[in-house]
């Protein structure tokens, strides 16, 4: 299972020393969508991170004008992109394709939608699905059941990532689940005083 | 009935430019989501477009973390900032609260949302709804029939905007109509060869 280190809220500079860092421990390293609207995708793009071996992930978030933000998104540099599950179908068709052609990743954001729209969009096969918790949402999120529920519904979809206040003891429990392809982590890793010494932990948590 | 120019996928410098000439013709000028993630916020607010007549509406397409993203838009100098339908209640009202707190407006992009979502969100008394078809979907939009049928299902809506592809005959049909408040132009003016006798037009077309 892969670890995705979420880096939020912070300046570009910052993101871009922690990004090094986190560099080969985590297996993504991702730019949370405060760094794209912050700061845009040409300020990420004249900045380049350079990873040598982690995946770099911009978390656009698109619900619209599909192909022209992709576009954008991996000039920047993105190996990953997001896009809402919210979006029209032929968006996410459209930059599906696109993804295809550059030998890229897309990550379909679920974040609010219901299981007739997960059904209608369910046939991109490469695409990662991300089960997400709203940050701004009231209430508990238990990735473990949530993950198994999704995979008893949604059978066929094949890569799983799992978003929302994730700590070491779930991350261990989706690994020893064996469901989810990625597990991403926010403020558990980049905002801790020692964030190599948090993402090698859960990188351990979930080693089973 | 008002008039909001849509300005996108242009550089920042420009889209500055078109927007003091359409200062005071258009009622609105919105700086589209291709700018906010295109340049970012604090780009924007570092290039303050001071306008004096029109207000300011930011695209930012707002789906999670409205409470960061409305306050940086404001910052930005936003007049009206914009959230996604399909956020979850708790960011819309958030957000709402935010935003009548600094007596700013924001604007509901009801993209891809269904009448439940709708219904789930119809609340706030002072946003503004935006009726809006999907750059990416394939398929015609007719917006008065949309408005007339969104009217009659969402009686005690009061402020309604309209985008999708709006020419001088459907913005004529529209302020007939007497239900919107406002009209969402884009291509058909910033696109134009002349965007100021483009934006005159369409205020006249809306002159009833």
């Amino acid at each position: 299972m892969k670890l995705q280190a979420a880096i939020d809220r912070v300046s570009l500079g910052d993101a871009i020393t922690l990004a090094h860092k986190l560099d080969g421990i985590a297996d993504v390293i991702e730019f949370g969508t405060s760094l794209v609207k912050d700061y845009g995708l040409y300020m990420i793009k004249e900045n380049p991170v350079n990873l040598k071996h982690s995946k770099l992930l911009l978390d656009l978030k698109t619900i619209d004008e599909g192909p022209y933000e992709f576009e954008k998104g991996f000039e920047a540099n993105g190996d990953i992109l997001t896009v809402m599950a919210g979006s029209s179908y032929d968006t996410i068709s459209k930059i599906y394709d696109i993804t295809e052609k550059q030998h890229k990743e897309m990550l379909i954001d679920l974040l609010e939608v219901d299981d007739d729209k997960i059904k209608e969009i369910a046939n991109f096969d490469n695409a990662i699905y991300g089960l997400h918790h709203s940050k701004d949402a009231e209430g508990n999120f238990d990735a473990i059941s949530a993950t198994a529920d999704f995979h008893q519904k949604f059978p066929a979809i094949k890569r799983v990532a799992v978003a929302g206040g994730i700590d070491f003891d779930q991350a261990k429990g989706l690994a020893e689940q064996g469901i989810a392809d990625t597990v991403i982590v926010g403020g558990k890793i980049a905002g801790t005083d020692d964030p190599v010494k948090a993402a090698t932990e859960f990188k351990e948590a979930m080693t089973i």
